[in-house]
């Protein structure tokens, strides 16, 4: 494919030779001589004079004289306005998703007579256990060895990796991603203390609601409401091993990296972006738009947008001027 | 079903309108007008004059002319002494547990024939493994693709989720209940470091021993002894994602919230309560009444029972103490 | 077995009844009578006075006159030159490895045709998944209800346990070992936020390379490169419920106890020993030889070898010597 045609794809324009053969995509300190690459982040731009490259995606504030060469060769250059947007296409262009499962239900899938299952483009994997009264939508994908328990009900264009649970009743929203090992409605952690030091059960008769267009992680768990609903709502985004407790609500468009977890009853606003390894107590509410930096404990609700940080959390300033009030103490003995 | 009927279920008092009409149960917040609800802890006491519900179970302390109604209906009140406890009668009344798996053992799980499984009322799920010699008692539910690998052992009333893993020869005691994607008996993280640099895997001979009564949330990892046994004492309730490490013993009635970890030989005593995110070292000991708050690590031995918090423990009371000295410090800069 | 048949074993001295029959081996604390043991960690010498064991491996240093026996038994020993590598000899003789799996592809699991399985002494256990073009090598053990996707390839006499989900094209080397509910090959985290605060999945087409001699603890997740790779490197030993990020690399023998977490394109060195609950943001290194203790959090990178500690990590002795800074003005108030 020559480099004109790629830029077309991404409506862009070349600067060098337009005839230069791409046959793949790569990394700009290792791609080889066919493929093309991108620079986006500026921290980047230093590996310009060394790439092999056959050719780089760059924005139109890119100069490449500010980076010269190591050797003589002129890079061909494909200017667009975001060059990691564009790369994103080349990248599904190149090397495009293999079919993960076949169309239809594997012949060792058990699939419950009273489930109702879409006639339309369903993939279920071999060993899939498929519960009473399950409703699963179409265009479905459900890999190998996952389990749907009982009523649960599953959208359309829902993509379920294997070694997932989905207990009895759970709902789950359209365009879902749901990695490997991820359960999806265990009991919430409720236990009421006897008088003899004993715990008694609390029942845990909510489910858990997970709106359109969320991602889920490999190994997360989210538990299901004692009463209600644990919801996580449309466009949440969650990484690896978060926990979910029971009764809580992660506001739209919020991302939370990995191993953070969140404490019942908790509600989390819209547009918040919480690190990994952060921890929330339960019963509070963080307001929207707000920035947990990662390994930050939240024990009061947050009712201002804006960065918040520390094993106690704080607003980002009061947090990095404590740290340094401690260091210049310390440096003064 | 009449007020006065639900009244009787909970040995309550109806104040108000006996005849109200019950179908089901809600949250305060959300209750519909056939619906009953409850007022337990105070922080709910503000919803009561706005509730829909179609009456609530209280204390005999809750006084309603403290919490004045937004309109003018009178809510039937049902006085209880525990209105925490009574509710949750209730909510066993209106949602009664539905049966997760039938009686008998699904023809597509493979059970190896040397395993010794009670005649009464086994469920065991699809495409499970039991493998040889391992011992299944009475009323015991196995859910589909959970995995009991050779000679371990299962009490009576044990509830074991989807894609449990329980490694060979551990013990799971009575009426115990494991939710989905735990693995039980994995190895201790054992490395004998080589002159080289490489390490050598210690074998982990030693087993995991599950006593009554315990319950184990979605994917916690409770590793086996290097030799003899990793315990986990009667009554103990541990949430999801939690690390149990080889030899570590929990005491009877501990309970431990999500995402917390247990380091190697680890003894902790009876009736603490460990929080959320919490980190303990190996080789030490916590005695029995110890209470850890949320991301509390722990690094020496506790032997004085009380509450303990920090980055690194402290007694509560000198860790906030600590914490006011820093704020004070760098308001004064 | 004689004790002399025992010393033979180990390539050690009997000081005492060298005729004392041994039947096992046990911990010093509980060890009975025809038991052997050893004392390695000088913790543990106190033991030595009450130990019931049949005899005791100890080093040449160990000196029995130091730690007076509370009878009168005269406790045969065994002189060895590494009392705790030779235990882990006796530890292997008297406890052999069960066999885990069968030789042979079980009937249940279902392999695809374009699999290729080498035919030396592998064993796929029940309800497995074997994708289309998987590559399995020589002496593999794969556990029930395992899936290995499409794809994926498996060097020689690697030991995968049950519900273990490696995604499509991952590799893994030789005499790897990988506990159950880990998974190989998961999306990484890569959200590109929209102008409208929704954000754009960025395709995860790179892979996991696991390299030779590496051990993965239970309910890892371990992400798949954007690009590339994601490497774990020969001799790494990761614990349970590590999280691993898109093109991460963990150098040769480093070792990483558990829930400890590094994020997006970090690279770690060699020889590295990182403790429980550590976090590690996205884009920095960690140099050979670095030592992280439980719970540190890591933002920058680390340039010399030694010891780090702390909320915010510091070199161990900065990190201390700030403690203590805050702990004197505490006392002064």
């Amino acid at each position: 494919m020559k480099l004109h045609e790629v830029a077309e794809l991404i409506g862009g324009k070349v600067i060098g030779d337009s005839a230069t053969e791409i046959t793949g995509i790569g990394k700009i300190e290792t791609a080889g001589e066919t493929e093309i690459t991108f620079v986006s982040n500026p921290v980047y731009e230093k590996y310009f004079g060394g790439t092999n490259a056959g050719a780089v995606v760059v924005s139109h504030k890119f100069n490449p004289t500010h980076h010269p060469r190591l050797d003589d060769r002129i890079v061909p250059l494909v200017q667009v306005e975001d060059p990691y947007l564009s790369f994103l296409t080349l990248l599904d262009y190149f090397s495009p998703q293999t079919e993960l499962q076949k169309v239809g239900i594997d012949e060792t899938a058990i699939v419950r007579d009273s489930a109702d299952i879409s006639s339309e483009e369903v993939r279920i994997g071999s060993h899939c256990f498929i519960g009473e009264k399950v409703k699963i939508g179409s265009r479905v994908t459900i890999l190998p060895n996952a389990v749907i328990m009982a009523g649960a009900v599953i959208g359309d264009d829902v993509l379920i990796y294997p070694n997932v649970t989905i207990y009895n009743g759970c709902k789950i929203g359209n365009r879902v991603i749901i990695h490997a090992g991820t359960v999806i409605g265990s009991d919430g952690f409720g236990q009421a203390k006897n008088p003899d030091g004993t715990f008694m059960k609390i029942p845990q008769k909510g489910i858990v609601v997970i709106e359109d267009d969320v991602e889920i992680g490999s190994n997360c768990s989210i538990d299901r409401a004692t009463m209600g609903e644990t919801i996580i709502r449309k466009g949440v985004k969650l990484d690896n091993m978060i926990q979910i407790a029971h009764n809580v609500e992660i506001g739209e468009n919020t991302v939370i990296a990995a191993q953070s977890g969140v404490a019942g009853s908790t509600k989390i606003g819209k547009n918040c972006m919480i690190g990994g390894k952060v921890g929330i107590v339960g019963h509070i509410s963080i307001c929207d738009g707000v920035i947990l930096t990662a390994a930050t404990n939240v024990s009061k609700s947050i009712t201002a947008p804006g960065m918040y940080s520390g094993y106690r959390s704080q607003p980002m300033r009061a947090e990095l001027r404590q740290e340094a009030t401690i260091r210049a103490l310390n440096k003064k003995k």
